[in-house]
């Protein structure tokens, strides 16, 4: 079998399109003004689907959001693109521009409205077992081999996937999308909260104490709770509470293979990106970024709006607005004056070095 | 569907108290000693579950192991709570004292009393599938869709959640707890193991060699053993030995998203926290904790009761009893005066900076 | 149930040998030349098995790759063993050396040998269930409780474990191998690819915009394409493309626990070890290596054969050839001559370093 790589997105065996859209309706549902020449602007234009800036043809939008690629503009062959305003004079003469100043916002909208998502096929799989008392709406579909625990309550319009296990008494809020290999215990989720494929959430956190024969469990006795809108990346892991909730607030987004350990709350809009951890205990304000690989140890608090940057360590609060970076955290400013200290001095010449070592 | 938090721990959706206990009878599971004013200590007190300090009522037990807490203690509403002797005297005059000398101790084994783990309910669930030659206890539990591979051997009382893979030949001790989606090849396991959700045990290792060709595959043909009560986190990732055995002592505690490489082993009582990673050949003896995110070379020893501290890089041994942190490890004093040399480097003016740069 | 550790690798529990072999046969499959004693060479030489230096016996064979164990090659018992020309020396008078210039590709060969890959057993597990229009190979196999979507495609000889999830239209080619809860959609994968159970590959990446009510999705609408020969660990997660396709190159490795972003592109025969993440959009040229927890942000670009090191965080570009550490990246040199500097610094006696801080 050869792999071959096609020239844009939304492969049709993966993806049905809505299109096509005429520029006008494009532009309604984008929030964008168009602007172009009479000939581009010509209503007659009428847009299938959508592709990057270097393969996109005449009936294909298309989107500049990073500068970097503003090389990438000026040659496209896109009948329209999304841009700043900054930028629209970099559109080409035949492409309609689509001007946003929220350009990738517009990008979002514009992509949803070609690719909605797919509707839930409403039904319980034959193979799914779901169990006493449990409590599934009549629009939400199950997948083949879940096994839905006893007292459960989904609601309208979920949608679970295969091989899901959802443990007794959890609660699934309308329209949430919980994705293959999911495993769910002692967890209430709100309304439209996406799990990924292969999530953890609810299982006991790492929580021991030392006794004479060695370690013994301490029972881990509070729950899960995603506030609506939350989503969680593929293997990532929330251990429930030991003795309050673990909570992560509405719209919160985490990426893949992130951990949160008991008790930990995160506020609403959080960003977590892959492979951080956030441990026992710490709490996150609002709109709190949380960069790939960053660490916070626990029972610390991190201000509204703060940001910790990539494999960034955090070992005490964090206030709010602040920017960290580096492990032990510091501010931005503080960890860039370091490294380029730090640099000048690997560039001195070796005997310069001697000295230092001998003063 | 509106998610709310409620003030306590033991949400009776998920959790099954085993109260109400008297007071005396709680200081004996807690070996705790009991203390308060004659009121307080009227026999009539009746406990039925526990709480955080913060909500804790009447009827309720709390705790105080963290010094940050101890505002929380003086105005808490708990009819008992477990102290250390140096706070005995912080616990408000309603309240039962059981003071302990290990209170965290205590406390696991006063929620223990109230929270014992659910008991297995024997039984092969009727769509899992047993191998040919598999032996399974009578009284060990296997899960919905669980796969018991040929010539498994399934021991007293142990717990198979669901969706759970268990290769051909893999030996499972008694009262272990394997949860849901759990894959387990190439393995042994002693009595009491606990593995969460997501584990991988006992795939191929990271082994290759450079051929002409690319890549070729280097047969892996060590197992993963797993001595009595190792735990094991959610989504973690254990290699089989390539030509010995991968190895995880007695009593040793791994959290969520660790891995382990192939032919690692580890002593007794170790603690690997979340995110960390131990590469191929390393040994650690007894009573090490890995913390988060930290990552250590292969090849290398780490001595009894070593700390290794989060996020840290261990590139060469570490002896036993030493603390290391920073990437490359370096012992705790060191890191820290480092950063703080840099932190009083970065606050100089930036004349004097000018200065350094051409000196 | 006591567990005993073995001395040898190749447990029959978990193995099948295909053994035993003569002398000759072991230096053909490994291209390696035969040197020892009369006696040592004489014809009659069986080989059953392969063991380490330090528990093989006479009819096993043995390697030395690391010069660490050498010690251990002087006392070995092994029949014969693979080493490199410079320790043919090393190697007891009753062993048989077999001595090549690459002796942990020829250990490769030999072992595989010995221990080849078990053959696929074809057909289709009565529980799995297969969609309209899927094709599949007669040769291939697919394990219990195996959910394979509508119009997918499976070649030759494909073996594929208990409890996968395959997506509609998804591609996978001959000789592949998916191991057991692994989800897997939205891709195309060449020949010979290996997924080790738990992976997650084409699900949607972290995409999302600012809207003014929270953040608002972005339709994720490329590929994942795994090319000829990739190997992927456990438990790793590689998300699909958003408007072009993810890509990873022939021949390429990757760990466990192993993070790629949205429309990150390996060339090929790229390492990637565990815990290391690669952001989106990020290009690798071929050869590459990423070592374990090491983070690369989106958007760049490191080039053919460039090597980033353990924990390593790199922001910027990397160019081919280059081997870089630290967080941020820099040059191996520069990285353990800033260690060094911080080292002899933190050395410094008290009343230096207090000098320091008023100078």
């Amino acid at each position: 079998m050869h792999v071959q790589e096609q020239s844009g997105p939304g492969d049709t065996r993966f993806f049905v399109s809505a299109g096509p859209f005429d520029a006008a309706e494009l532009a309604r549902c984008a929030g964008a003004e168009l602007r172009g020449s009479d000939a581009a602007l010509d209503g007659a234009a009428r847009f299938s689907g959508i592709a990057p800036l270097q393969s996109a043809g005449a009936g294909q939008v298309s989107f500049l959001d990073n500068r970097r690629y503003l090389p990438l503009l000026e040659k496209t062959g896109a009948g329209a693109v999304i841009v700043a305003p900054a930028f629209v004079d970099k559109v080409p003469a035949h492409a309609i521009a689509l001007v946003s100043k929220t350009p990738y916002l517009a990008w979002a909208r514009v992509a949803s409205r070609f690719y909605p998502a797919p509707p839930v096929d409403p039904g319980i799989h034959p193979t799914a077992i779901v169990g006493d008392g449990a409590v599934v709406d009549p629009s939400a579909a199950i997948g083949a081999f879940s096994v839905i625990g006893a007292r459960v309550r989904i609601g309208a319009g979920v949608c679970i996937g295969t091989h899901v296990t959802v443990g007794d008494g959890v609660e699934i809020g309308a329209r949430s999308r919980i994705g293959s290999h999911v495993c769910l215990s002692h967890a209430l989720l709100g309304e439209r909260v996406t799990l990924l494929p292969g999530v953890r959430i609810g299982q006991e956190g790492f929580g021991f104490a030392v006794g004479p024969d060695g370690f013994e469990t301490v029972p881990q006795l509070g729950r899960v709770i995603l506030e609506d809108g939350v989503e969680v990346g593929a293997n990532s892991t929330i251990d429930r509470g030991s003795i309050r909730d673990t909570l992560i607030g509405a719209g919160s987004r985490l990426d893949n293979l992130v951990q949160i350990g008991h008790n930990a709350r995160l506020g609403r809009c959080c960003i977590v990106v892959s492979q951080a951890g956030i441990s026992g205990s710490t709490e996150l304000g609002d709109f709190v970024t949380v960069a790939a690989q960053a660490g916070l140890i626990g029972h610390i608090k991190i201000g509204d709006k703060a940001r910790i940057g990539a494999q960034c360590g955090v070992m005490s609060d964090v206030e709010a607005g602040a920017d960290v970076i580096g492990s032990p955290a510091m501010p931005f400013r503080e960890f860039f004056r370091n490294v380029a200290f730090l640099r000048r001095l690997a560039k001195k010449p070796a005997q310069d070095r001697g000295r230092e070592k001998d003063d």
